[in-house]
């Protein structure tokens, strides 16, 4: 393909008769005479792939900054992880199961899966390969990233007590069937979308997903040891705010690419437009609900919390999610604000029930996300819709979850000895700290 | 060079009335058969966008890398609060100080801030919300982070001893009023960029001017206790060099989008090989000021120094800020090397002055932005109207922020008090330490 | 592969002696029709170049979290000054020497060099100033990078026990001429090119050079004391793993651009197309040398390795640099899991041989570098032609190298005194810690 191109640039190009040689088959809208909004739009999936990529690295900081000393290898471990395992599976089943087409399951999927030199890029069936708005490579690594993001989620809130393993094995079956089934139910063209369900970027599908496994593990696992004692919670304070504070930031910054990109088409003057509407109204959406933890946790408790400012921003961000594009910036700051303001107001209340929750995900995954859906109906009117999608893919979710949760749990085992927990999961699990010259306070 | 292209839209849309079902008005570009410029152009600020936003987290990580160990989750709080601030001011206020269209002030201002489904992406009053070459929302959304970067700057002078909640009330001044009217001048087709001012990028507009309102700040606050004791200057190094490495990479690379999406154009092959011309000359001034200050301090001290290191190649691209297009390669390794000597000489200077500047904001940002923006005449001839802008916007910005400052001083007091200040911000005022299980040396 | 586009421009030129008033002269393609696969292409090359660039600080903080805290500052001294001197000694010689035009020793070429406004914008020879198919300036900004990447492979190998300058020395020495020169007998149009070698984006030129460049460091230096006694290898734990997971993300996220930018070309649907594919295939072959590293590790040592993971990811990666596009994903999946299998393998040999790579750079970079060069046989059928690549380029950097860290031993010598590596270089050479508040557990 390479070849091709590097020996004979421009002569081949305009001649052109045997283009069909190329690797991907060329999509109809490639004999049109404009072919820039293919171009543009796989630019669009790659630009935006690679900015949700780096929201692994920011949910790796921020929960590894979350987190005491003594587990932070663990922490980075099952970051790192559950993302190559999501890379996997996603792959091998969960892209197929998401985006049917008419024959994924025929005779030649596997032999095309394997195929050393498939024409297919992705390990499509053939049928499911070509689009013709964008490259399939493209948008299988755009779909991908948010998969794994799903995944991300989960690791917080069960960090400093559980298994690496059986973590692992749920993602495996997350991101192989789990996301990829209910994320069909709308944007594989399934009965929610036809249903008049709106979720633009993923409030539900993605954040309210993976808080709803996340919150099935936390009701199986348990609370940390000593967490709740005497009927009040013991802090017990993350070991490294710088790392949260850039993982937040991180987050942040590939969010423009998970919400922009979610307009899946920039090649023309109203599809970019919108994207910047999009960013806009996202980085609004976050400053709005990091000012709106600041000043909260300033007045209920008389001194302003780093953690919660950070989870505030992140919260905003799930919060617009759902609905980046129709709002105005006002609108997006309303969103945002009540975003950060649910984040405030939810985290004691998770203390109250004994749920433990270490790095905040369920407030801001699960609760703004349901906020955010819920928000869409002002601009749609479609309130039984929104209400339709949030209970369904929770049950469905949550449920499934909860099983598999069990399942581990009673064949190998999901939490480590009481002895291993306190001294850490670093040295019980892995034999190896994240910071063995800094000793303990 | 934004000013012809500010004032155009007004014409452009009385002669489209039909445009107003389109999320953003449709500019009359898109009638025209090569709609790609305004698209290409779009991108260039969303991407310009995004890597200056990044520069929020780099600011973040230096700080918090140079600033002592107990005052990090204050450094992190302020960084964070003063980005989400600055995004909402410019917003409410500053975009429409900044390019005012004729009408910003009418009655429809308010209503059309605070509508829910607004047509206009950015609050704008209607007068200023269609572009003829990019979208507006991608224009707010990049210059947006300009103003941020402002007030980025001198949160880091003021470290280790300033209060919160006042440090925040003067970014609402600087980034919804300060910024917004100095930047107008040259940017919103104001008097300097009448009077034949350069800034490309903003050495004077934006990194002096930052510089300016810290040293308005530093004075009026006073140094750290103990930092300057009997004549000399007592050393308070950072907690964490790695962090600050990072920022100062992580400035690096958002420097790109600072520069180079100021061409304000990347739809044709001049503009996006000038796009390519800033990027190369960028790189090349933060590297010669590297080189500059790791060999000056060599030779000065016998010892390479990495904290100057790092502020040479910061100071190497607040440099080049002022012309990035116009230099040669060459040309952009003298600007960028002097700017990383400025470094080296100046941070004791301040000293000398008592003047204490935490992490050397005022050195890199306002006297590296002053040689840059003088160094713009070596290209354009015009020495008095870059001294007439350096001068206009040091009066201006400097006797402001003082008003600021001491208002700010004489009515809630902007210095924790003495005990706070030497246990450390971070228990004092926010009950919360960046690292509490790392024992202190 | 850059071959022809390389030799084209002169003829270019000659038939359009009219462009030279241009900031840089207007390729003949700007007279086409069409002039955006030149934008596109451009544009690669800029988003490619900014994430190359932002792997010097992923090979920063991988290094740094590596080493031990005392040696800290020394690592992140290096890698910034060896990236700012990549950056001038690649304008001063590099380029030229890698791509050469008819007449780049014409005593033209000073003069053009240090022009103070010269219209070429990267201070090249007139004759290799324009490119057809995207702008000189982005070509060099994104060559240069990978030019530094080879040094930083180097740096980690060495630490904790080399001289600043001396290493500094040696770089000066390779980004101006070692990586140059046998860069060019592939990417230069030389010979290696026309024997039919392939390495698309470097997994020889780029990697396994700086491994070759390592290892002969590494044994003329010899390893930490301490770190061989009596039989066996004394672990010494990196300092902070948070960083050195920061550090991966980091490369991960940048080698979309080292390997997607390397197609060179993205102004057609094929070319974007076959971009998308190397982004899907990049990824994959990461997530699977990660998954290898993690479940042979867990297998081999009864517990995961997160150092080990890490690596696996980074040697996933440069197995598929030599040929990211033709691969299926599944053949992706099959190098990565190789790249990653092999790193396990092979860091504790080198163990054995008592070379002592600090960070693991020669598994990484240098055996699945030669892997992933020989693996292209499978595409090309071509195993001789890979077979002399790796052995010439190998050879070549390899003697070269030992050559000048001889002549570097011999004068100014290369390793610190024993007191100096026993307390640190941090202390002894620079007189700075890294964490000066964290005390010594």
């Amino acid at each position: 393909m390479k070849l091709l191109k590097t020996l004979a640039p421009a002569a081949l190009l305009l001649a052109a008769p045997a283009m069909g040689l190329a690797q991907e088959a060329e999509p109809a809208a490639a004999a049109a005479p404009d072919i820039n909004p293919y171009i543009f739009t796989t630019l669009l999936f790659l630009v935006g792939g690679f900015l949700v990529f780096w929201m692994a690295a920011g949910f790796a900081m921020l929960e590894a900054g979350l987190v005491r000393s003594k587990n932070v290898t663990m922490q980075l471990t099952k970051n790192i992880s559950l993302f190559s395992i999501a890379a996997i599976m996603y792959w091998l089943v969960g892209f197929n199961l998401m985006y049917p087409g008419d024959g994924w399951i025929i005779q030649g999927y596997l032999g095309i899966l394997i195929s050393p030199t498939s024409l297919e890029p992705v390990g499509l069936a053939a049928d499911a390969a070509a689009l013709d708005y964008a490259s399939v490579g493209s948008d299988f690594f755009f779909q991908l990233m948010f998969c794994a993001t799903t995944a991300s989620i989960v690791s917080g809130t069960l960090a400093e007590r559980i298994k690496l393993w059986p973590f692992l094995i749920f993602v495996v079956v997350l991101t192989g069937f789990i996301y990829p089934i209910e994320a069909s139910w709308q944007w594989g063209g399934g009965w929610l979308s036809e249903a008049g369900f709106s979720d633009f970027a993923g409030s539900t599908l993605v954040h309210a997903a993976g808080g709803w496994a996340a919150l099935a593990g936390a009701l199986i696992l348990g609370p940390r040891i000593g967490k709740y004692k005497d009927g009040r919670t013991v802090p017990m304070p993350g070991s490294n705010l710088a790392l949260a504070t850039l993982g937040t930031f991180i987050l942040w910054l590939g969010w423009f690419g998970f919400n922009g990109g979610s307009q899946l088409a920039m090649g023309t003057v109203g599809d970019v437009t919108d994207v910047s509407r999009i960013f806009a109204n996202t980085n609004m959406a976050a400053a709005a609900g990091a000012v709106a933890a600041l000043i909260l946790t300033s007045v209920m408790y008389g001194k302003a919390d780093l953690t919660m400012v950070l989870n505030g921003a992140l919260a905003g961000l799930v919060s617009i999610t759902a609905e980046p594009l129709a709002p105005s910036l006002f609108m997006a700051l309303v969103t945002g604000a009540i975003g950060g303001g649910i984040v405030v107001v939810t985290v004691p209340m998770l203390d109250k029930l004994k749920i433990d929750d270490v790095v905040g995900a369920i407030p801001v995954h699960l609760i703004a996300g349901i906020w955010g859906t819920l928000a869409v109906a002002f601009y749609t009117g479609n309130w039984g819709a929104q209400i339709l999608g949030i209970v369904a893919i929770g049950i469905f979710t949550f449920v499934v979850s909860a099983v598999v949760w069990f399942i581990l749990k009673a064949t190998m085992g999901i939490r480590v000895g009481e002895e291993e927990e306190i001294n850490g999961l670093d040295m019980a699990e892995l034999g190896m700290e994240a910071y063995p010259e800094f000793s303990k306070g």
